[in-house]
């Protein structure tokens, strides 16, 4: 055995000792950008003269020869503590002991924040890229249901009538916000910690905005303690997924709730349901149900990573290798539920009949035929909603529908409230009660009409093309 | 592909659903318990006569076959949704499709629960045991420390001084709590949920009371309904490891202050140390950082689990099945760092010449010099505590030691404060000063005198002797 | 101003900062506990001869006019840092500066930790008699709907018919076990810290004994570095209460689902919903949605509480300080929801027929169907499973009811998947569909037939009866 | 008693229901928010003739009036269920029921969506303020310190030499990206709900883009179900919160290791410190220890506003209600602390002899050492690095300090270790051995030399400058 240890302690750790505090586990995820930055540093000490370049050469050359061979190719043996050191020991067994110039100037702590930034600044593309994706299905699928006519609920009661198109395009906007957020964050991860080195920098005369080129940097962090320690990067990442996940479990709580035979308002696609061993008459919402689960893994993974920085004092402290790992859980939970949330909810089949239906019960244009009282006989709101709110009452207590909220209905209900009678025009009011047609003259920008819909719709695909182009798609 | 699917769906569930929804990763930790489970089970209703006794034997016979051989020899296809199915699977092949008489009038969602139970019970036992193990380590190394004076802290200031065993012995009686709050939760965890079926019971005449013995529970859950969706046994088992965690941050947390160089107070041993790559000089505290940090991997946990259970209505829902990973994992990380932790602190070895001069600094014992006027003199405590801060802003300002703190010292304070001379003697002043006489003074029950500390430890001795056995070791 | 500072500081606190520190917001809480504690330590120094029995008397005599008084008698200037001060300047207004004496041999360490855990074991038993009363009620409304009838669910799925008294009782288990809990945490909260002093003891020979009788604690906490800074009972309580709120939140969930126009299951009380400013149709489960929010409040007490408790070094730290207003946060929103969801439950009126009707709805009573298989024909269950499988796919598939499950009809399935014909008697199929026979044949322990549920309310009633009698109720 | 209720409702709610619904307590945070919203709808209904002109006006004039006269003139009865509420009553009781006018096309849930937004930006401008304000006081004490050398830790332990500047300023660009998240999140949260009504927007012509313009959002949200239900604005705002928090708890836990007896390196003000009523020699960092557990609430009210949000339906729920309390007590725990730390860490004084000392402890140079050899002598770093692990653990083992090292020395342990002599200059050694020549030669970008941090010193002025000017300071 001979590694770090050998020149300060007389005796290693026990195996135990040894197991609970090695990152291997998790340092395959960091195989490619550990390589990637000790090319991008080896360059950099050649071309600053600090290293010799045939040596440099030849460590760049085994460096490259193991990027091709894979990870496969490491050893792990007892001794061996980390990725970093599984590197240095391939290129070592390839040019020899000369390959411990490539740690010139650099230390294990600038290293691996290096490397955590370089796979999570892909990681958060691809969460993107998903993002987008889910968006562009959802604007393709909300086409198919502009007209059709759904119920709004507020409090899980009816509220207004809308379309399905209206509440699949809600859906858009917050995933919208999720996507932004990640493009925000993406600054603060793309920045170079190297040549912070374990602290303090160094004496070496390194060159940092060109390891921050090479590496494809905005820019390098200004200060070298803080290149160490700091890892509100992982927070914020780690945030923006709770976040998109508490956007995931809402579609999830929606299609299980739609998919009651209360509800029956969707039928989810066979490959997202299961039935159960004992009763063989349910299709039960599982993938529904456990994306709703998984979603609070994140939130989990999140008040770990905090309580983990709480009150940890400058500069890197080995608590802050127990970070990562948490990371890594929320980015790949996060990408198998947007994944899957994705498919299960661009499979789900409506039932358009059983939304129209919904949308013509309870009086949900209520709103409206207060609203033809203030506009047409130019009463304030709260008379209005006092009378249509007896309307309600009435209608309810003596089983009456939409249908029968006459204009002389109305009148009775005005003066037995000590208003004047209204003589409403009935065709109005039939209209005004009918919810295709209700929702057709709320053509307000961000309404549920279906021409605004469409306008919503076309703005977002301005959206994506552009984001889709960025992410070079 | 031949599942319990097919009687109702038309398409198995995509590959990636599939893998979603899948429980095998965990389905390990259940497998004996599973068989268990089974067993007891098919011997009920054998003896209910509700199956045949013959193929009930054969069955018990595969199981008891299946229990020896291992998991290993369970096939895991992708039809195989769940360990429940590759068991039945098994035993099915041995004996055929009677194999499938062992679910009757048992569902998945009890014979879960049940497992679960089964599986935690055992954890909390090996968890408790080995907390009694720390404890027993520190009642012992407490009785090498019993006359070493240590300066005790609050607000990390110096306060009191303490010895060594009287700390040691502090987190006994923190950790004596941890272990009596999993031996109350044990009775929450350890009842039936056997016979619930999928939620409501059965039509057949089982007899929980027979499985319940068989299966040493200590009852059986009085509610199918609740039998079946009932988790909170859970949540309370992962409060009670981060409250153990808790201790054991606090513990990691005063060994990585009393390994620097500042403190100086420990010598960790090299087994728990590292060194740096770039520092050759450094001996760092590592795995007591990392042991700091993975305490609060359980506070994630345990967010997640109740983030999970939050607004689920009755009864059994998929989401459940996401919340025993994470108790797995909190429990698996607790018995690693318990371990650790006990091997850690067992292995310190303290400064004792530095723990006494720290003692003697600071005047730490200022508290028995106003006590001293209080009980001498008759003062009251407050006026005796404004002339000993002036007393020892006098002596700091103009860096006097504890031994220039004589009677004529304070006497002059004391008047100049307005108050009489309090002519104490000098002896009774100097024994109240001196470190180790003040902490032999201290002679409360529960005090930090050595032989109040003693009945301490005798008290924990009796306590482990007692339940030692109760655990059967 | 004439305050502990002086002895030590040339200057006070900033405004700001004495603001920042103080805790005086909460202390109201601990005001008559400070008393009560500060009384029976006067007692207890009066009777082992520390201090003056007159002086002793007179503390007693202004500490037992101030109880009758009341808070608002205290005089709170910007030198009062807490009550424990605004107490003794108290008491000094009445007998002068012998009240100093009262805090001999006692710190405001040991003391607040006393003061919390007798205002918490009052609390903790209030939170009990209302889970009781919850529980009466609970038992009392079951009652009443032994025999309604009722959809179980699984996944939110209708899974197999029960009553609505077996779902209510369902709920009274859960908040049985939450009572229990609270149970075996209120014996390491009613533990006596006094006599720790600062964190030392005390070198006065105190009687902890005395002061443990005389406070009503179990016994005292046995090392005094421990007796001033556990605070795992806060903890432990504050997750007593997260697991009371998780069972209250189900409870939330449930009436919000049921009083949609979809489920139609219940109508809420007038008295516990709201109506729209817009929308005047409407009626909102208001308070189950507060609730619902409300109960995670508990949630994010226990995270910050576990926060600042995770890795503090020994002993006390101004930390703890922050620790108990999120604790009294805790109770009271626990309090006042546990009474308010209980009112609310309680006044819902259950829509029976509804209820009836859907337990009738979507072969919910499959599970028997396979069953009767089974039993009569004993073919194995996963057979019958499949057999039933296909049948509820085609009768779905044809849209059929119940009644149209002939045995001819099971026989044709039977055959298509290649089994043999099962003639199964029509009465019996048809009694084993109708919800109302489906729930009688369902008498196990635990189950919802009505005898069975009677049972389980018998054994409630027991409880009910022992627990309120050790409440002194 | 009048109010909206009574349209639909016999019985009002029960006083415990009304108080425990109620949103009064936290509404007069928003009622200034609230005149402005109701003023620009009201111009803008106006503008859009959907009202009539002297109407308009008069609630116009109504509004102004209130806004001059203060919150304290708004009259809450019981039947006044909010500040809404309140506020169309004064305006009605200036105007009449005319007042009722200006909730044409506005809903409660699309106005508290707007007020909440509108405050919500001011105090995240405030927070920025504060940031900046702590960053220039930062800036300002570290050009006091630029040369003052300190240690640098990594695990607690000694590293590198660095300097006090240096380190003030690592806590800079921690701030600086705490100051930038937020600038991020105003984005997000600077967008106007307005127009969204209910949740589907209004039959009345309204014109959202000028209600934008008058509110001064920098856009409206394009979809109105999405505008409602909204709120991870908050949650983004909560977490930048938690983020700086963290930041602060940092600075707050150093500052009370720094202030032990033990490290020595600073004096905290007397201001910021509090003494012991039992223990009169303490100086206590109470301070530092509150914020350091107030920071944790931060991350207990993003739990609880997560929790709340967690598979919440669309699209308005009074779970929405019981969010924004948790906001604003996490804006102001936030805002006091980071008051309270900026003065208390502005007002500490370094014992700079002290960090001096500790600079030239523990062979904090060695890396340099190796260092040396690498460049001097090209010898790879790993075996340079073994080499100077050697060579300290000798000085450790045999009490040398750094002056003994002298080349002789080190070639002695390089031949022991098999390795050639290496002939150092002994001036080149102790130059790299010496705290403030190897602070000087780190003269890398983000590096420890004075000239370095100089630098950075003035890149942090311009960002401030260009800031300031931003927020109009």
């Amino acid at each position: 055995m001979d590694n770090i240890r050998n020149g300060r302690f007389k005796t290693g750790m026990t195996d135990e000792a040894a197991e609970y505090t090695s990152s291997l586990e998790f340092d395959k995820i960091i195989f490619e950008a550990d390589i990637k930055t000790n090319f991008a540093h080896t360059l950099m000490l050649k071309k600053q003269n600090i290293i010799d370049s045939d040596i440099a050469n030849n460590i760049l050359g085994a460096l490259d020869q193991l990027k091709e061979e894979g990870y496969d190719e490491l050893i792990f043996d007892p001794s061996v503590e980390d990725i970093h050191m599984a590197i240095e020991n391939y290129v070592t067994s390839k040019i020899g002991s000369e390959a411990g110039f490539m740690h010139t100037a650099k230390s294990r702590n600038d290293q691996v924040a290096c490397d955590v930034r370089l796979v999570l600044r892909d990681k958060i593309t691809e969460i993107q890229i998903g993002i987008l994706e889910f968006i562009e299905g959802l604007v393709e699928f909300a086409g198919n249901h502009l007209e059709d006519v759904f119920i709004g609920f507020t409090h899980l009661q009816h509220a207004q009538p809308i379309t399905i198109a209206h509440h699949l395009m809600a859906h858009v906007q917050s995933l919208k916000r999720d996507y932004e957020r990640l493009e925000d964050t993406y600054k603060r991860v793309n920045l170079n910690p190297l040549g912070s080195a374990a602290m303090a920098t160094t004496s070496f005369p390194i060159d940092r905005q060109l390891t921050t080129d090479l590496l494809g940097f905005d820019a390098y962090l200004e200060n070298s303690m803080d290149g160490v320690s700091a890892r509100d990067f992982i927070c914020e990442t780690t945030f923006d997924l709770v976040s998109l996940c508490t956007t995931l479990s809402k579609i999830c709580e929606e299609l299980i709730l739609w998919s009651t035979y209360e509800f029956g308002v969707i039928e989810m696609a066979d490959e997202y349901s299961s039935t159960s061993s004992i009763m063989p008459q349910k299709k039960n919402p599982d993938v529904a149900e456990l994306a709703r689960a998984k979603c609070t893994i994140v939130n989990g993974e999140l008040v770990t990573i905090l309580t983990i920085l709480k009150a940890i004092p400058y500069t890197y402290n080995r608590d802050l290798q127990e970070i990562t790992p948490h990371l890594w859980n929320a980015v790949s939970v996060t990408q198998d539920t947007l994944s899957i949330v994705t498919k299960m909810l661009l499979s789900v089949e409506f039932n358009v009949e059983r939304c129209a239906k919904l949308a013509g019960k309870n009086f949900a244009t209520a709103t409206d035929l207060a609203d033809i009282m203030v506009r047409e006989k130019k009463i304030p709101f709260r008379i209005a909603h006092k009378i249509v709110g007896r309307i309600v009452n009435e209608a309810t207590a003596n089983n009456l529908s939409e249908d029968d909220i006459t204009s002389r209905f109305i009148d009775d209900i005005a003066c037995s409230l000590g208003f004047e009678k209204l003589e409403l025009d009935d065709n109005l009011l039939q209209n005004a009660l009918n919810p295709i047609e209700n929702v057709k003259i709320r053509s307000v920008v961000g309404g549920p009409a279906p021409e605004m819909v469409e306008i919503a719709r076309n703005n977002i695909k301005l959206f994506l093309n552009e984001e889709f182009e960025k992410k070079g798609i």
